[in-house]
This record gives C-alpha cells, sequence and structure tokens, in this order.
C-alpha cells in the first residue's frame, strides 16, 4: 500500500530497482526561491556511492545526479523535484542461482510471499541501492535546514563489533567525520575498525556496528504529539533504514539504570535562555524538541551477504545449500552515515516545515 | 499538525485531557459484521487503569467504556465506533505550583513553547492519561487479529532498573503474565521487582525498565517497504508511547557483537512450511513479516515525577526550586503493558488490512 | 478506508448513527490560543438544527454541543477538540419495513452490499443527521476565518424547483440570508419558494434547487496544484454532502457558451491592488486563489423520502412496494445552507493554514 | 504543501515543466504480476499527444513512454513504477513578453502570488502539458481495471460552444469515440463541431464545451463515507484537470426540475440481480456505487490563450495590453478525453482495491 513515499510537507517518493535502468526521487513540497545546484546533491551522493574504497563493495558507480525538474536558473519553483541517478555497473550472471533459492536473512523470500514475483537481479527493490535515492533528497534538506534554520546534523560510525570509539557529542564537527575511511571522528578506534573490517571480508564475513548522529540547533517546539511525536518519527525513519535492528534516543536504553531522581535533566536559565543541565532527554520532552541537541543511535546488523556455504531452501520448498558469489560490502556502517543523516534531515525539516503553522497562529 | 491520528485503514483519534471531562477515541476504518461488547474493551481497560494495586498511583478511575456509535446489537457497522471514558478523580489543587514553574523531563516547558499556552491541571494532553483511548481501541484491534487471524500479542515486563526476568518467549502464554501485580511471566524476579518499587516509592524516587513483546501466529507478507516498513512503524508506534527511549528488535543492539555467520537464519523446509532455524531478525525480513514470531523490546525511562527537590526554572525564566506533591507510579512498567499491546496490535492489523489487498492480486 | 476524516492541517473526523446514542466530531490541528466558546458553535447548530418551522421535519432535536476536550477556560490548547451532541427524538418504529425493503434513491441497498450489515433505524449513519458534526467543526473553522484572517463565507438559496432568485453577489451580507425560513435573500423569490415547498409537502412530495455561495476577502496564493487545487478540494468537500448532484464554479457549464475573448478575465491594477475585471474564474486560476471573490453553486436533488407508494425490492431480492411514513424535510436547501458554509470554511481554512508556509519560505 | 499526489493504494505522483528536461509520474501500490507492456502506455499518450491533426496545437512531441522501473520481463513487480517522457520541442522564444507580463485567466498571476517566482517559458507547471504523466498512469490503471475487474471508462465530446451531440449512453462504444478527431461519437455534431473549432482557431479565438464519460461494469460497494465518497473524489479528481469549471453526476443540474416522485430510481429484481430503472443517481447512492453505470459530465472553459490584444498589468503592477503568440489548441476537449477517462479510471482502481477488504471481512 503504497510504502515509498516518506513526509507530510517535504515529501519525498522514491523508486527504482538495484540492477534496473535508473533510481530516483520526486521532492514534493519543497520550499520555493532556494538555491539548489547538482553540486549541493552529488556531493552527498558521493559520500554514499560504492567503490570509494578498499573496505567497500566493489560496484562502480558514479551516481551522478541528474535535476529533471522543479528547479529552474538554480532555484527551486515549489514545483516537484525529480532527480535521476542511471545504474550503469550492472552484473546479472552473479545472481543466477538465487533464481531458485533464498538467500538467508535477505528480502528473497518475504518479497516471494508478498509480491509472488521478485525482481532477482541485484535483490530489485530491497537492495540498499534505493537509498542513493534517499540521500539525494536528504540533501536538499539538509541544505535547506543549514541554511535557512542553522540546524546541522552530524553522523558518525560510534562502533564496530566490540570497536567503541570515544566521542565528545559537543565538539563534533561535520569534517571531523571524513577524516577517515570509516566515517569514525575517533582516530584510534578508526584505524581499529578499519583493520577489523579488512579481515573480516578476507574470512568472507561481515560485521555491523552502531551509528550515533546529533542534531544541533534545532529550535524548540518541533513535533506533533500524541502519536506523531518528534522521536517516533524519527524512529520510524531510521528503522526504514535496510539492516537497523534498534534505534535510541538519549539516555536510551541506558535509561534503566538509573532513577528518576538521577534521569531527570534540570532545568536552568542563563542569559534569558532556558537549558538543561543534563540531557538524557536527548533534546525531545513529551514528543517535542526543547532546544537541546537531538541525539541518537542506531545498531546495523552485519551484512547478510556472506561468502561461506549456508544452508537454505528452494523457491519450491527443497532444503539446499548456497554458496554466495558478488561484490558486497563487509561493513555497511560508513557509507550509512549519509543515510542516516538524510533521513534524520527529512524529519527534522517536515517538523520544520509544520512547526513554523504553530509560531504564527500565537 | 493533526499528530493525534494512527493508522491508515483501521484509523484511530484520540482526544482528552487528564483533568478534563473525558478521554476518547473514535476508530476508523473497523470491518463490519464483527461482534465487539463493551467487555471486550473493558477487560483491557482494566490491565491498565490507575489505582489497581499498592505500586500504582492512588488515582481512582473505574475508567468505564462508553460506546457512543458504530455499533448495533453487538455488531460492527463498519462506521465509525466512538468510545468515551469519563474523567472522574482529577484534583486540580496538586497542580497550583506548576502555573509558574516548568517540571523536569516533563512535557510542560515544550508544550509552551510549542502552543503558547497549556492546561496545568494534571499535564493535559501530555499525560500518559490519553493512553487510555489507545488501549481502548486497541482492544478492538487485539480481539480482531485473534478471532479472524489467529494472531497474538504478549507483552510482559523484562527487566527493572537492575531486575532482568528469566523468560522463554516460546512457551510465554497471556495468562501468565497477570499472574503477578509486576506483570512479569519469571515469578521470582517478579517478586524483586515489586519489592524494589515499593522500595524506590518509599523514597519519593522512581524507577525504569524493559517491556519485551511478542506477536505470535503473523502471516508472511505484511509490510510496505521501503518506508513503510513493518518494523519501521512498529517502531514510530511504541516510540509514542510516553516515557520511551528505545526500541529494538530481534537480535536489536546485540546485533553488533554478531559476525553475518552467526547472524544470519537460515531456512529450512518441514512439512511443507518454511521456517529459520534462528531467529535474528525478529520475524521481518527487508521489512515484511517472514511468519516467524515477531519480537521487539521497550525500553522505558523512570518516571518524571518524583518528590524530592528539583532546580528548575519559572515560566518568566527565573532560577528557583520545586517540590512536587499529588499522585504518581514509582513506575509505569507494569500499567504500560497493555499499552505496548494495543500498539502492537494497531500497527498489526493496519497491515493485516492492508496486505489482503496484495494476496488477492496474485 | 477511513472516510470519516477531512482535512489535512485542520483535520475533522466524525463520526455517529442518525438514531444511535449522539453524533459528535474530533478537530485536530486547530491553532492554539484562539478563543472558542459553545455560543460559537451553538448558533450555527441552531440554523441546522430539524424543527425550526413548518417547511422542515417534525424530528424536535435542541442539538445541545458539549465541548469534552481542546479547550480551557475558552481558549484553544492545541490538542484535539471533541465536540458531541446527544441524539434525542429517534423514533424506530418508523422504520420497521425498512427492516426487509430498499428505499429507493436512498443508501439502504449500496450501505448493505457494502458493509453486509446496515443500522435499520434512521438511516444510521447515512442519515444527513451526520452532518450535525460537520457544522459543528465548520463553526470553529468560519469563527477562525473571520477573526484572523477577515475571510467571511455566505451560502444561500439560489433556486428552488424553477423558482430562482435574483441576487447580487457584491451586496449579499450574512444577515441577509436570515431574514426568511428559505434562507434567500431575495425576499419575493423566498415567498414563492416557501409557497412551493409548502404545497410540495401536502402532495407527500419533495423538491431540490440550488445552493449559491461567497467565499469573500481570500488571500490570493492559496491552492496545490495539481491536484489539490482550490476548486478541485472544494468540489470533493461539497460533493460529499448528502443529496448533492452537481458543482461549478465561476461562469461553471454556462463557460461553453462563451469565447476564449469573452471568457478571459482581464487584470487591472487600482491603488496598487491587482484586479480582474471580470471574475468568470471565480476567483480561482491554474488551481490558486487570486484574491476575487470566489463563488460557486450546488445542485441539490429532491429528497429521496417520499410518502406515495414506490416500487421496489426487498433484502431476499424480490419485487415489492413500499410505502413510507414518518418526519422528513420536503426540501433540505434551507438547512443545507449553513452545512455548504461549513464544508466551504473547512477547505478554505485548511489552505489558509498550508498556505502561510509557502510565504514565509519567499 | 505536496500536492502532486493522487489517490490513496494505486497512488500516483507526477512532476515536470512543461518546457523543462521531461515530465514523468511515479506509480505506487500497483498490484504486482499485472503485464503492463510500453504499448499499453503509449497508444493512449497517443490520444493525448499534441499535433495529431489541423485542430491541434502545432507543437510536435512523440511523448515516448519509458519504463524506468517497477516492472520487469513485462510484468508489474508490486514496486514503485516510474514513467518518464522527455520534452523535446519547447520554444522558449515566444515566451519573452511574459517575463513581465501576466496573461489574463492564466495561472501566471496567481503561481507568482503563491511561489513567488515561476518559470516563464511554456508556463512550467501550470501547463496542461503535466496531463501526460496523468495518461500514462491512467493507461496502466485502466488496463487493470479492463483485465481484472471487467470495467470500461469511455469519454466523449458531448458539446462544442452551442452544438450538443445526440449520443445513446446505453450504446456508446471505445471505438465509436476514435471515429473523428473531435472524439465526438455522433458523427453529424463531430463534423459541425471541427467546422466550429477551425473558424474559431483562425479568429484567434477559443471555444469550450462538455466532455461526458461513463464507467461501465463498476461493482455496487465501491465509495467510502461520509467524505470520500465514490462522486466526492470523482469531482476531485476531475475539477483537478485544467480549465474544468463544472461536475455533475448522473441527473446533475437538471435534479432541480425534477420532484422526488420523478426522480427516485426505483429498485427492480431480474434473474437474480438487483436494478433500478431509470438511473437519475448516476450510478452512486450514499456515496457508494450501486452497479448501474456512473456517469458524469464536466464543463471546460475556452483555452485562455487567445491571440487578439488584451489589456493586463505587468509583474510591477502596472497596466498594460498583451499580444500573444504562440502555437495552442483552439479547443482543447478532443485532447482532454483521455484525460478525463484517466482521472476517472484513477479514481476507480483507488476504490476497487480498497473496496475488496470490506468484502474479505463479511
Amino acid at each position: 500500500m503504497s510504502g515509498n513515499t516518506y513526509g507530510k510537507i517535504f515529501r519525498i517518493t522514491t523508486w527504482g530497482e538495484s540492477h534496473g535502468g535508473a533510481v530516483g526521487v520526486v521532492v514534493d513540497g519543497c520550499p520555493s526561491n532556494i538555491e539548489i545546484s547538482e553540486e549541493d546533491i552529488q556531493k552527498e551522493l558521493d559520500r554514499r556511492k560504492p567503490g570509494q574504497n578498499h573496505i567497500q563493495t566493489a560496484r562502480q558507480e558514479s551516481d551522478t545526479v541528474n535535476i529533471l525538474s522543479g528547479i529552474v536558473d538554480g532555484k527551486t519553483l515549489g514545483t516537484p523535484i525529480s532527480l535521476l541517478v542511471w545504474n550503469k555497473d550492472t552484473k546479472g550472471k552473479d545472481y543466477n542461482e538465487l533464481r531458485t533459492k533464498f538467500r538467508p536473512s535477505h528480502a528473497d523470500y518475504t518479497y516471494f510471499k508478498k509480491y509472488g514475483i521478485r525482481d532477482i537481479s541485484g535483490g530489485g527493490r530491497s537492495s540498499a541501492r534505493e537509498t542513493v535515492a534517499r540521500v539525494a533528497a536528504g540533501a536538499i534538506a539538509k541544505k535547506i535546514l543549514k541554511e535557512l534554520y542553522q540546524v546541522e546534523i552530524i553522523a558518525y560510525v560510534k562502533q564496530v563489533f566490540d570497536i567503541v570509539a570515544n566521542i565528545n557529542l559537543n565538539k563534533v564537527r561535520g569534517k571531523d567525520i571524513e577524516r577517515n575511511i570509516v566515517r569514525c571522528p575517533d582516530p584510534k578506534a578508526a584505524k581499529k575498525m578499519e583493520k577489523l573490517i579488512v579481515s573480516t571480508k578476507k574470512k568472507g564475513d561481515t560485521v555491523g556496528g552502531i551509528i550515533g548522529c546529533v542534531i544541533k540547533g534545532c529550535l524548540p517546539g518541533l513535533g506533533e504529539p500524541v502519536f506523531d511525536r518528534f522521536e517516533a518519527e524519527l524512529s520510524k525513519s531510521i528503522m526504514s533504514i535496510p539492516s537497523t535492528k534498534g534505534f535510541e534516543i538519549g539516555s536510551g536504553f541506558g535509561c534503566v539504570y538509573m532513577l528518576g531522581s538521577e534521569h531527570n535533566d534540570s532545568f536552568y536559565s542563563k542569559k534569558n535562555k532556558i537549558h538543561t543541565k543534563t540531557n538524557n532527554s536527548g533534546g525531545v520532552q513529551g514528543g517535542i524538541t526543547n532546544g537541546e541537541d537531538i541525539y541518537f543511535r542506531v545498531a546495523f546488523k552485519p551484512v547478510a551477504t556472506i561468502f561461506s556455504e549456508q544452508k537454505t531452501v528452494t523457491i519450491s520448498g527443497e532444503n539446499t545449500v548456497l554458496k554466495m558469489e558478488g561484490r558486497h560490502d563487509p561493513c555497511v556502517l560508513p557509507r550509512a552515515v549519509p543515510i542516516v543523516e538524510s533521513m534524520a534531515a527529512l524529519v527534522t525539516l517536515d517538523f520544520y516545515l509544520m512547526g513554523q503553522k504553530k509560531k504564527t497562529s500565537l
């Protein structure tokens, strides 16, 4: 039932199979008169594209964005913005065995049960290639947030397997993330993570981890109780990213080990501005932003495509084994960083566009 | 922007302030010709209502449901079902100090920033009293799921502070949950939890914990990629419950400590049915159910209402202190169990009603 | 599929069967800090209520509104506003024959085919009694439009059967409508219409007619191309009123007898404001308001409940005859005037709340 | 606010400016395993494309459809279908004068007031060129309706200026429409219409008219009261087509000249099927289809682009005159026929996909 649209005011609709002709997105509800260039979008796509370095899949895609509508002379018209990226490096032959077998922990079986048909080559729509469209739309959202509202969104790799980075959330800057190929702002941890990813890849195995993200500079008052709370929408948007298994905001699962008297964030006033001393709330109270940094974490499972032999069943229900070949990431986290930022940007901008209304009515 | 409606086909709209005249819900899109009685709804409201026992708030509400439309002679008409619960035990005087002060980690400040006005008494709409409406609607969803689709949803208290219950998910039954006032199916842990809650209450403090939930008997094929994945919608619905800080499904945050070769769920076929050997996926793959049990966990923070003195600010921005009085739960988890079940039921039923369409088109 | 909600930002959900306990509406998305009293709503319900005079149904309902949530101390909180009207004068016995027979041109047959069940007494949800809820919500929308945006909406009876009123749209005022029981601002035509309605009623027959409506004072820039054009949404809202058969805006069906050179509305500038000389566009161009008066017309069919014998079929498919008794309006138009105004107000306010966003982004 | 998406289950999102790179549509929610070829879509685009004959605009576009996603090996996957048509014959120079002047009865002024920017060349998004996308999506809807549900939709030109065709709705067939370039199934009237259009074009003027449409073979039970009635949604979809000024269903505005006793459609039973003797209802009762033919009519205004001198204002508010050049249709009706069919198909299919759910629950 039409699950390919996200957002209420700033609304994106994505399309495209992994090995089809192209992938793309239509962005509806973008404010008019905003300067958006292909470069604004391309620089984010370049962070997500495959084949950037030796810890990523070998698939080669330039992922060049084409703006087909909604922008004239570099400015948005207020009409739908259609963005398209042609697929180029599609290798059907790696997928022959998959015509008859379901890959474990992939979406082969569930898509087949749901639709009665599936696009074998490249995993079709269930491939993370669809996130190209999210990042393209997210690039526009990020630019508007930064320029119109002074909001910045920074995601980073916090943990890979058992290697945990040491990060000071108050000091982390966007450019720190891009200093290494793991996208972890703790250089020592980054080195260890890279090494672990390489050794895991050699064994034909995969690893997961945790991405952290902070949204800085948000006004108080965003979020629509009771169901469309800021953290509820954020959670949905993040849990819609392929391979995610968990979401937590502020103190997260750690809150269970704190008493109310420890967990509560005291208010204080300084220079006519109200702040909280601690930020266990993670920037949201009662589903509405309070003006503090919004920080959250996401768990990504190890990629399902491994290269050792696995037990599975055929499309006709017989037990069998499968040994995959092909090109895949041993760890999705470095490329998932701009995807997490994009989803957070889409949610935040949507609430900004909704929230303005409320303020004008006071 | 209209955040009080949830669902696409089975669609609920809730209303009502904590100390207003009443709280209620309109359920639109309920299938016709279904038998629904007031008792079906009341038995779930009774699980959520305040004042059930000594570890809960002393507020006394019978929370009696009134069916105002949509059901005639015990059967649904297919028209909107309007349910109403009158508020009775509302004590305004406990809230006088709150006219000028914001309670830490409550929604007082954010509601004021968003709306420029707030309902002081009882916290208005930000109070968890609004969940009466969710449980009333959830009772209908649970009944339809059970009778039409043989789906059962069981939530339980998994952890309070540092006390972790030992639970076999494959064996837990609905009635096991109701055997003690903590709603924890491990009797030994339940005793300890009760003791801890009582001692915490005596100190005027509060504790949080983890609720686990399993959805049993779901067909494969539910969920709408790419944004409206089963786990994404589930996550949103759960994170819209007051006091939640985290959501995880299947292996959850634990997935980061597993290799792909350990995490993958092998398929096997037995008696013409396809199953997975392990269930790290938690019953969803690629955003679509695979027919295995769906299990997830939710973190609840310690209740923000504590009775020791706290630092805060006044509505005009001056630093001050606040010492609260009144009636509050020292631990929300036992009463939150039916709320978690209700949200899971609303999401699952909505996908069932959407999913049928796809199957007819094959 | 949940057809009981209208609007995107100012969003109403209505409920209630004609002979059930009550009818009501939940208004979500109303701006906060707006003064709304029961009287604001009651005065509009009084215009719609049955039994006002001798040309209406004899059903006696005070239609007293109860505000159950969303308003405290006379001001909106920004939370859902729940309005309820108890049903009082319900007479089941008039409906016994209808258990087995379908009334011609009523919704008995179609509801039965759709839902497999129907509320016999009073026509259930297909009765125009559901419009109580529309008028209650519309009263709030009208007040906000008038006080915040200086927009006025005036509907009136333009034609009953072959009696056409002579009305100068530029001069008609709200109070002119209420000067007679037909709600036609041409006193001579009103007299003839009243006479015709009375004589038709005596014969047990019914008549239809045309309601005209003008929306005065709208800003340019409202409407969301390409599908959610101002006139498209307006058309949907109006055609959702029971008994409507046609909608036209501006020149309407009359446009076919004009050449482009006659139909085009020339622009001219006067005192720094841009206007059109003629207004065949009816205040909308390209789906967006241009600042001129928006005027439209609606055709209402003669009421289906007549008191002569009619051919029909039974629920089991046998040919039969039916002779109805009961209390019904011989002509719905006078009571439909506030309903048309309400729907126009809901649409206009919704666009105002959407439209503000666009302006802030310029 | 995101007005470029239509439908709830079968959901289309259109994009593209008239003189931009391309126009297109994303179709989400299409059932899987349906055979759809480029030819299925192309044949409908060919009916809409410009330059088909001497009574149309001279703009030359092949309007060749490209299927970019959602269909593999000729079958739908259940994933979004992305369709794209490149723009080729775009002539910017005709629009130079329009940089500073608003065309009367066009959307130049309103787009400028709404967005603060507009795409001068070709009218941008306000041009009827956007309907390419509607017809492409409508072609898929029409095919599914015909093959899965045996529903046929036939639109035709009923009236041009004062020339009214004589049409027997029960006998009209799809191929009759295509027998002449006016798309009027009454050959005599068609000849006169063609002659009138040609002579009007010579004078640099334009004419409007009425398109009729019939939906044959619809099941009873479609439509979602109270707001999403079949005729309400249909009305919105039709009134969203550029240049429409009125919509009527069944007896339409003619209903006002009938008494209830004349207007009511008696039921009768024949061979175990229930029918109505007359069809003033136009196939809908209480907002739900009753199984009879659904017939409706639409008024199209004369095209706003005329070639005589007109009074208007400049962008800076000065009175001026404008004399347009360029390529335009003297009468849009022949090319609007497939557009009306497309919108009717989109609405009908959407209700079919919703309606199935209700039936399974009985």
